[in-house]
């Protein structure tokens, strides 16, 4: 003890950081802990969950399927026959949601929509009908199926039929409509009509034809491109959709289509850079499909967003669905568009952040902050913070410029509630009146709640 | 002088490293400058011309007229109306050279060039023909124009034609075969024949149909673009090659070119990763030519390997090269190549260099460790070296990992002079034997007694 009291003392200080500062005021060497006390509300339900037997093996099973999967683009098909959607049905982004509560976005996307499929002759006279319970809508992920944004899918729209070499797993998506006044950020103008019109008269059986004559096409082989391509597969698509466009080329040319029909196709796709995020969201589907339904598993499965609640799927829980209510992102905005004009979280393209990509990839792509906001150092920090929550790092997904290190993939419940770190995602922002289109870009996060809610139905599931 | 022996001392170290290490090994604090003596044999040139009275102002010149170009492709045209070549002249890479002295890679190119233009029925009897004398060499930069490796070019091939919008100036480039046994790491083998008629007969009367309906496409806003997409423009053109598909595609589709031609040209340039080379190297060189001819100016305009020399022009010396022997790049071999199947430096690719692209931009395409060795922190610390002998950061390439800090543009003499620190080039590596075609990748950079030379022509040319 005498001899402790003679040497400088060594302090470390473990989360609360007034005693620290004290002792450094003292001119005391500190090693300061980055400690916190886990998520509010969840150290109930972490002991039972942490010290389930099954979790290790579990969550390695699980893992080990998502990162296993390898997409292919292997027909483009309607709706009708992809997910057997009839008329007077609508797919949508997120969990589950009814007329009553949809945000603006959804229903402009429905109302624009339903006057595609007849349901009524305006917008409005669609909303009325929908009012009144006159159509049935149901989640994209419930029918193997995801969607940007608002999601609407409705029977004559075309879809990208993906599936995985490694389980025979199909997954759906519909074909992307370019930016700005679009059907899935809630617009339904006459021009937004014309041209989902186009896409199911031409660009979808041209691209059927094409994919068909081609083969399947490797989607998780351009994703790991892409990622080597300052893309990271959320809010930058440029140089997957280049690419889809090189290999899709020569069988779109021997399609038998007129070089005008396939002369606008190419413009179609060269001129939108998000052309593969239509692509990217069944791939990553696909992936966190193969990791479902695993007993003990806390892997997230899903993260979509209706635009109203935020909800996620975990492996060991089956499809029950987590909610609560969505956060407005925080970002850049078009034109004049501001803070008040933007609608809460909306869309299934959180897909991406869930299997690797998106903001988890942010330090693949630091061109992104002059998108979304921030700085390139920011986007190395998000990667980073990401690591800490997540189980593996994805071995397809290499980040040159962190010595080809994966992108951390696959969040883990019980990591989020023991650091209180909550998944980056980065998104378009739609306007939050129906009709309005897109206003901005930008990060958020889905509510903390929703981790606390699965944690809590994983003990149960300890039993 | 109590006062200062009563206080610690503070010791700032230039040069000598014995010197600090003693200081520092009794505990003294040391700050270390890191300073070197100018290049040797500089010395007694760097003073006149550091003490130039033109050459502050001669070089905001110069760098000024070479970040204002903005290079255009405007057409695509056959060799012989390009540049005039006429039959048994031929065009090669670096500065000048003949038959006698060239390497294996050039001598073979020109074998495979003459078969094309009939000098000879076979290669060996074009070398016999070249060994008499019966063939006319230049260099592609004394026609305005530029080549990759070998850079032979010969009337029947076809050149993009380029335009610098800022000051109508034209640059020339031949189209890229691909890689491995190609042309110009001096294959020629029949297939390597082949394909060059198919590109006179087909690929070049296309691409110049397109491009004349089309309109000017502007080149230097893709580098830009590419540089935000991994790419150095030297040995990573991707983006850059799928961009121009993309931008060409719908002009090529209402060439009246049949689909068959359109999808066998829409595939080759798709399947070849380097087809951009061919497009940013003569827009490099439009921004260097644009650069030429300042008095005073102690810019780097021009860098180019002929196999056998390395040579430089300079702004304030005309066309004056300053040459040494190229050096060998290290690098990673193809197959079972090894050192020892290398040739020395070639090609005049180095003007991607010499405008703030390639090595210099490494990086922004840290992916390129994988082609040419080292890591990503390698290529981050190659392009903050070159910062050190550059004079200006390039406003239109930008690094998104830098925070969209600049690359490092423009060589000057008196700086590599000062600092010792040479311009780093990666650079495909061709077999030293004619007729072998590629064997690597690599880094290199010029022989230092060139910038000696240059510095020297310098000092005399300040009288």
């Amino acid at each position: 003890m005498t001899e402790l009291l003679r040497r400088e003392p060594r302090i470390i200080s473990a989360g609360l950081r007034p005693l620290a500062d004290a002792a450094a005021a003292q001119a005391a060497r500190v090693t300061r802990v980055d400690w916190k006390p886990p998520m509010a509300g969840t150290q109930e339900h972490l002991v039972p969950v942490l010290s389930d037997r099954r979790r290790a093996a579990a969550n390695e099973l699980a893992v080990g399927r998502m990162l296993g999967s390898r997409a292919h683009l292997v027909d483009v098909l309607p709706a009708r026959d992809a997910v057997g959607l009839r008329t007077g049905e609508f797919l949508h982004a997120g969990p589950p949601i009814d007329w009553e509560r949809a945000s603006g976005p959804l229903r402009g996307a429905l109302m624009g929509a339903g006057v595609l499929e007849g349901i009524a002759a305006g917008p409005d006279a669609v909303a009325e009908v929908a009012a009144r319970g006159g159509i049935t809508l149901a989640p994209c992920h419930s029918r193997h199926a995801v969607g940007p944004m608002a999601g609407v899918v409705s029977p004559s729209m075309w879809m990208f039929v993906l599936e995985d070499a490694a389980t025979g797993q199909r997954a759906y998506c519909s074909l992307n409509e370019g930016l700005g006044r679009v059907l899935r950020y809630g617009a339904y103008s006459p021009e937004v009509l014309d041209r989902l019109r186009w896409m199911s008269a031409v660009l979808g059986p041209l691209l059927q034809a094409a994919v068909r004559r081609n083969g399947p096409l490797g989607i998780t082989a351009i994703l790991a491109q892409m990622v080597q391509m300052g893309d990271e597969a959320h809010n930058r698509n440029r140089s997957g959709t280049l690419m889809l466009l090189r290999d899709l080329l020569p069988a779109m040319l021997e399609s038998g289509f007129g070089s005008a029909d396939v002369g606008r196709a190419a413009a179609f796709i060269g001129g939108n850079d998000h052309f593969f995020l239509n692509l990217a969201m069944p791939a990553c589907k696909l992936a966190m499909d193969a990791a479902r339904d695993v007993p003990g598993s806390t892997l997230v499965v899903a993260m979509a967003r209706n635009g109203t609640d935020f909800g996620i799927q975990v492996s060991g829980t089956r499809d029950q669905w987590f909610t609560a209510p969505a956060l407005v992102p925080a970002g850049l905005y078009l034109g004049s568009y501001g803070p008040g004009d933007a609608n809460p979280d909306i869309g299934d393209s959180a897909i991406t952040e869930t299997a690797g990509l998106g903001g988890f990839a942010m330090a693949a792509a630091p061109a992104i902050a002059r998108l979304v906001g921030g700085t390139a150092a920011d986007a190395l920090a998000t990667t980073a913070r990401m690591r800490e929550i997540t189980l593996a790092e994805h071995p397809r997904f290499q980040i040159p410029a962190l010595e080809f290190r994966g992108t951390p993939a696959g969040i883990d419940v019980t990591l989020v509630a023991r650091t209180g770190i909550l998944p980056q995602i980065n998104t378009g922002m739609a306007g939050r009146v129906a009709g309005t289109g897109q206003v901005g870009a930008g990060l958020v996060t889905p509510p903390a709640e929703i981790f606390t809610a699965a944690l809590r139905a994983l003990a149960q599931a300890v039993g």
